[in-house]
């Protein structure tokens, strides 16, 4: 108080997280800046991540004619050879249109935009270091919304065009034959998905002895079961003791602890984002990374000191878009004494697998732990008229409710447009409505909607057995 | 009572709403016949109707590569030349599927199924005529669920290929160069839309001076503007004098009344059809049709015999398969005595145009006419990153609210993925939410349902200025 400052907040990052910061202290007439590194706003997500997976991934189901197969066959292609530059066409199109929309709703928005490194000089202070010459500016708040970068640890040969990460995986020349993709989180199941579709052999090696714990279990065995079927080998509970890239016969080999080796044309190497903190300088103002480059915050989205606060990928998981986004105006709101509403327990997760993953509340797991009395209903994509249209033989929504109140506990879907759908759950959760919602409720027809009221009568037949 | 009657219900038709009604009463425990004229069961629904129609659709969508033209350009197609034996490849496929679904659904619930020509002899019993001779059958209670037929007045000139209704339109031997759609109702837009983006010249043809009253107009205004784009040309308040092949030119001519001509290759006559009510004999039993073969019912489906309901399209508006399921839950539940919860001002409405329109709860025409005040909340596909993404340069989800209370009153959206997205707002509607809940909600990065939250914080600025 008393002191003047530049402005009242900074945000360090223009990512989906320091956007919605700056764009909610705007809102509500705030002095900000936005800083970023690079002249391509929108973070990791437009530029690397979440936007360019997902648009690949559309070209990927359309050109492959992936959703048709089971109408026209196993064999058939929209385009019968799929170059990189075909998937990418659509990537450069849809992410130059991304960067223009936020540039102007930073624009509309009056928050400053100003590109350069940021590091911090002190508690108030940022240095932004540009090839101009470097600038200082000042703030009473400063919102660390820097995302991560991909993990390159030492023991992994990296070489441009065989062994990437995820970042890098745009720029590869071709689509190759084979594929190892290290690391089964997240980001390693879609593209191994992606490219398995493709006609890719895909390989995927991780030291966990099982895939994306934080989802149902039912739903994990459905992908794993239909990933096989697309010729995806696991290798699970297997650490990578070696990998790197044979020039002599043009393979990447991937030795594994257990002395198996994995020999393929490239490798995605899909371990561990840590946070983007090295350039920040944070530590020296007294707040500490952890060893992966990630700071700590609490429920309010502060650091150690009060006035500095981090959201987005860089405070670890979920590191989806969507929660971030909410991060960054919480944080906002937080720090401007703005009242806000989030229900945490009900943000929907999405894993842009093919085929789509997307569920919210909570997992049959979550509350056998708990011991909370529940029943099922369940519903396949097969036994309703969209799903039948569609050629979809895999998709499943499972509903997940109270036993004696019929609650509805949970809802997870595997299949065409599972993270659209699962919105329609969460409303009802949201309201606390029961399964007798959507016993209720006239659904449009033919639409894959329709599954949420054949799985709640199904849950019904179970009560009365 | 007292008497014996051979069955508790007869259902006489086996299209959504019969079977609805048939299921129903065998769950629980009711003996059940239903009747179907022909062996292939499902109606009009399965056989002539929505689910092929659903399907060409579908497949449009695919071959033509419609959704990636504003990706690839306007000249994109997956397959160059289509024919109408590609459009129906999937046809074939997805309804042989449906009426095993919907003969095993029978077969499980105990229903009984009969093929045969049903006409009433008395209030309880019903004469059904097959080939190997007739049968006389009893129930306490009967549900007439006979459907439609297309209207065929004289003065049109039906000829097979080139002048047909929608119940032919898929035996069409080849894709026409123009085609004259005459009947603007849902049947003709969803049909004109379809073959307006396989690059076919479209004429429609109504009397009325606009399409789809029901629909926001907003919305119909969207559609019209995005149908022109693809070189539909719209003859409104026109009438149809004649219609007839021209074997000399290989033309059909469309003579409207008021001189003008339209020359296409093929006509699609759409307007009203009739309920199928003709072999029914019910007139005698003094349950009479009315001029266009349609059966009046009460708010429980009851005809003027309170034992003999009517459900489905014979009793009209509007003549959906997801309303006419309801309709056949509830006759049923009514007979029975069974409580039923259902909300019909929570139906959802879908018209599986391209592109695509769902609409749940008011339109602005009908808070006008209550004087309700309102305020609407509006977001364009172009907005949020999935509309980028998919390419889709026309979707717009309009909300409207409330405003005082901020109450949901009704949603409209045209786009991509319509007909899924609004049971979003119909379960916040069903809940009698606000537009904060779709403020304070998270939502899955990228997807659809983001419009929502763009419009109600489009609509949250509205109210503020």
């Amino acid at each position: 108080m008393g002191q003047k400052f530049d402005y009242d907040m900074i945000v360090i990052g223009t990512g989906p997280s320091g956007q919605k910061a700056a764009i909610q202290a705007s809102k509500v007439g705030k002095k900000v800046l936005i800083v970023d590194r690079r002249e391509f706003v929108g973070g990791v997500c437009v530029n690397t991540g979440t936007i360019p997976s997902k648009t690949l991934r559309e070209s990927v189901l359309h050109l492959s004619g992936f959703r048709e197969r089971n109408i026209y066959g196993a064999s058939y292609r929209v385009k019968p050879k799929i170059t990189m530059d075909d998937l990418n066409f659509r990537c450069g199109h849809v992410m130059r249109n991304e960067i223009e929309v936020v540039k102007h709703q930073m624009l509309r928005n009056q928050v400053e935009l100003i590109y350069g490194v940021a590091t911090f000089v002190d508690e108030h202070t940022v240095k932004i270091i540009q090839h101009k010459g470097d600038q200082l500016v000042s703030a009473e708040n400063i919102v660390v919304a820097v995302g991560t970068k991909p993990a390159r640890p030492d023991r992994i040969g990296f070489k441009e065009n065989y062994v990437f990460t995820s970042d890098e995986i745009l720029s590869i020349c071709d689509v190759p034959k084979s594929l190892a993709v290290v690391g089964g989180g997240v980001i390693g199941i879609e593209y191994a998905s992606i490219f398995a579709a493709l006609g890719v052999k895909v390989t995927v090696i991780d030291m966990r002895p099982s895939l994306l714990s934080f989802v149902d279990d039912e739903i994990v065995d459905a992908l794993v079961h239909h990933l096989r079927h697309q010729r995806v080998t696991f290798r699970l509970g297997e650490k990578v003791e070696s990998l790197e890239y044979n020039e002599e016969d043009d393979r990447v080999v991937t030795i594994l602890a257990s002395g198996k080796r994995v020999i393929t044309h490239k490798a995605l190497y899909a371990i561990g984002r840590s946070g983007a903190t090295d350039e920040l300088n944070i530590a020296q103002i007294g707040v500490e990374p952890d060893h992966r480059g990630r700071l700590k915050v609490n429920e309010h989205y502060q650091t150690s000191l009060p006035h500095i606060y981090a959201v987005g990928d860089v405070i670890g998981f979920p590191s989806l878009a969507s929660t971030s986004m909410e991060q960054g105006r919480l944080a906002s709101a937080h720090i401007f004494g703005l009242q806000t509403n989030s229900i945490p327990e009900l943000f929907p997760y999405g894993i842009y697998a093919i085929p789509e993953i997307s569920m919210v509340g909570k997992t049959e797991e979550e509350l056998n732990e708990a011991s909370i009395p529940y029943e099922t209903g369940k519903a396949y994509y097969r036994e309703i008229s969209r799903g039948q249209i569609i050629g979809d033989q895999i998709g499943m929504l499972k509903m997940i409710f109270h036993l004696e109140t019929r609650k509805l506990l949970g809802v997870h879907i595997i299949g065409e447009g599972a993270s659209e759908l699962v919105h329609i759950g969460q409303a009802v959760l949201a309201f606390g409505g029961t399964i007798d919602y959507f016993v209720n409720t006239v659904f449009n027809y033919p639409t894959f909607a329709e599954a949420y009221k054949v799985a709640a009568l199904n849950g019904k037949n179970r009560l009365s057995g």
